[in-house]
């Protein structure tokens, strides 16, 4: 399992799995408790009276009648950290007078229908959300609806655009992926990506450098016994370390999400990381060490990511790199049905330990794990980054410091003339969703500004267009 | 079950089932024999490995490298069917050197792989067909696509490109009924259309006042046993008739049926239908009769359809209105999931009997015949005619004296800027998709030529886009 592993981040996000790593805000808490339940097909596309519940917040403070909704479109895991890390809704709901909707996507949080994932499908998903906008928009008086999300639920901004553009007036996909699929994307992008990001903080090239030399280190001295519990005392790990595997992919996914959180103040998830934190590990690591030196620089700028106020007694790897406990995890899952996304590396443009991909192995992975056949090519088939382009009104956010930007729509004409794109200097994964912040960048405060003013015509647009067709 | 059976003709069109009554051409049969199997998911929306096998034909005498595809999106129905009525293919292929393609509608024709209806939805044989053409465009020189189709053809063929508009360039959408469901139309429409295109006949309203008296007739006659024989009698049934209402749902299919199939020149389906058949049925119902005159007289203009050469022995009511064996048709099925297609008349701007579109009595049927629970919303969620708007490229045609035009996208305030439509004055169901006939008005001719001008416009921009791409 260990290449599908890295994709899931399974072994530091918990009980939140995928792309995703959440970090609460201070403001969102109280908002995000007003609980619904909506009651819909468990598959959408037979025509059985199975149900399923799907949890809902709606938070109706700055709503006026007929104003617009701002939709967000749940991804994998539970709907209220995506409620409470979206601050950017609720800023942009009260100058819009918007009812703010965050749907629950299926099989996550609390909207879990059986233990099996045998209706999660982002298709399910699309429709439960289409199904519960349909019915709001014909039992109340609710304006243009505009979705939003962020990285998987930025994907499903768009591809509800994409597919239900007559309930969607316009989206914006934060920090999507949407090109990170076999044959859209150089599966070296992520790690690529991570890399510039160690190698621009103040600390310089070195910093990745020592990365790159660090897994030659761990292997060398892990190749003996006397080694191995020489590693796991420099990296105070619960166990004794059986195999370096456990700790190189561990560090690995430490350094993917220490650039997927390069936010510029502090964040509150494994206990409390700074801001800044890729320039605080690379702090640690800001010049050349012998083996012995560079394994504790290492260790030290790891911490930054998972023990920065040093309350951890000792650092639990799990099971290492095929923990049999992952296998039925629901974003696991769906790596394992339609949404491939391939990693690899080189170790040359970027500091990791070079690994290629093969889907064959990946496809056989899925196999003994799940049953299931994954379809590399469905997402280019279904949702298509070049039908986006004729369908319009997506915005496609990316942050230069956040890895996952490499499978993003990052250049106007991929986008089309139609869909507007930002490219955030100084941001990390959807950094532009979250709650206004002092230390913001001012491209960020700049580029929100602009969402609002986009967001605004979309809504004039749509109510246009909606009255035109009453005066028929 | 007699509400929904007018919606299927299926008393009438024996296998043939669904929206569409076929009449070979005489050119189209020696090019419809060259079939192929294509192997694809047995359900697009799992990941499991059953797969199905599909029908499909084509015919590459005019391809030339890196020419479009005209691509028949199949109905319900055998596909060599299809493409032995939709010379239009065939004549714009030859025109454009494009490779025709027509493939068939799973759980139609040869490509049944249950009997139980398990996966035959809409959106399944979509993805049939995107995945069809997205290997073919991965592993040949193909250009652009262009889909088209009739009837429900053409509601698959403007849906291909609302859902897939990365694999089809533009579609033709011939008679095609998109509005046809609750919410979106008014259910009188289609008797109301039938009426309009009997009442303007050389013979004058008179034809349609004629139909509309003779169901008192019928029914008064026929409500003692020595009636019943009478009108047994009169219309030459096989067997006594037990119940009016097998006469009645009879002669009121065999309307709907001549007016979707009024077309200039004879053509063959159950014998031999005359030229302009309504105008021939309407000559038998020119002036006012007294009762027993006026039965004679709508025998004989329902044999216009169904004996017009005279060489049937008796007429086979089959099993009257609730027939049991109709339970299982495919499209039968598909009105009791997603496509509801609401009836109903007033007796009063329509010639035919009053009646209702009572939708829980509906639904009740489908639960009964099928156990599936019908969701009349669902077209208007999941295909829009407003998001057909957005993304453009479709065609919409529709016959003036077809019953069907009345759920057809008719105005181009409906249409959007982006589709044209096509209304032809003295059109039947999908005339333009048929092979040119020196007897066709010049309308169809003329329109023929603008969908040609139509497509290599198309054409021309789907591969000035396909070249920008490749300049990124």
């Amino acid at each position: 399992m260990r290449k599908l592993r890295i994709s899931t981040f399974l072994g530091l996000v918990g009980s939140i799995s995928g792309l995703d790593i959440l970090y609460s805000e201070n403001d969102g808490s109280p908002y995000c408790a007003n609980f619904s339940t909506f009651t819909t097909e468990l598959d959408h596309f037979s025509f059985d009276d199975r149900k399923i519940d799907i949890r809902v917040i709606t938070d109706d403070r700055f709503y006026k009648p007929g104003g617009p909704v701002l939709f967000y479109t749940g991804n994998e895991g539970a709907i209220e950290l995506f409620c409470e890390n979206t601050g950017f809704q609720r800023e942009a709901g009260e100058e819009l007078n918007a009812k703010l909707i965050f749907m629950e996507h299926r099989y996550y949080g609390k909207s879990i229908p059986d233990n099996n994932n045998t209706f999660l499908t982002a298709e399910q998903a699309l429709a439960d959300y289409a199904d519960y906008l349909d019915q709001l928009k014909r039992n109340t008086d609710v304006g243009p609806v505009i979705a939003l999300g962020g990285s998987y639920g930025g994907m499903l901004a768009a591809y509800i655009r994409l597919k239900y553009p007559n309930i969607i007036a316009g989206s914006i996909a934060a920090s999507a992926p949407v090109k990170f699929f076999p044959g859209q994307f150089d599966c070296r992008g992520f790690y690529r990506v991570t890399t510039r990001t160690f190698a621009n903080t103040p600390a310089g090239e070195v910093c990745a450098d020592n990365i790159r030399d660090s897994w030659a280190v761990i292997k060398q001295i892990g190749s003996h016994m006397v080694g191995k519990k020489l590693l796991s005392d420099t990296f105070k790990t619960c166990k004794v370390i059986t195999d370096t595997a456990q700790l190189t992919d561990f560090l690995q996914e430490v350094w993917g999400s220490l650039a997927m959180m390069d936010y510029p103040y502090p964040t509150n998830f494994m206990g409390d990381v700074p801001g800044w934190p890729v320039n605080k590990a690379c702090e640690h690591l800001d010049k050349k060490y012998g083996q012995m030196d560079l394994l504790d620089a290492v260790h030290q700028a790891a911490q930054v990511y998972y023990n920065y106020t040093g309350g951890m007694d000792c650092l639990d790897l799990g099971g290492g790199g095929d923990a049999p406990d992952l296998g039925y995890d629901a974003w696991y899952y769906q790596t394992c049905t339609e949404f491939v996304m391939p990693f690899c590396a080189d170790g040359k443009q970027d500091m990791f330990l070079p690994s290629e991909f093969n889907f064959d192995d990946y496809k056989q992975n899925c196999i003994n794990t799940f049953g299931t056949y994954p379809r590399k090519d469905w997402p280019e088939v279904y949702f298509n980054v070049e039908a986006m382009k004729q369908i319009g009104n997506i915005i496609f956010s990316n942050g230069h410091l956040d890895p996952w930007s490499s499978g993003g729509v990052l250049n106007q004409s991929e986008a089309g003339d139609r869909n507007p794109i930002f490219i955030i200097d100084q941001g990390a994964h959807h950094l532009d969703l979250r709650s206004s912040n002092p230390l913001d960048p001012d491209q960020v405060k700049e580029v929100r500004k602009q969402y609002l003013s986009i967001i605004r015509q979309w809504i004039a647009d749509a109510n246009q267009s909606d009255t035109s067709d009453r005066q028929l």
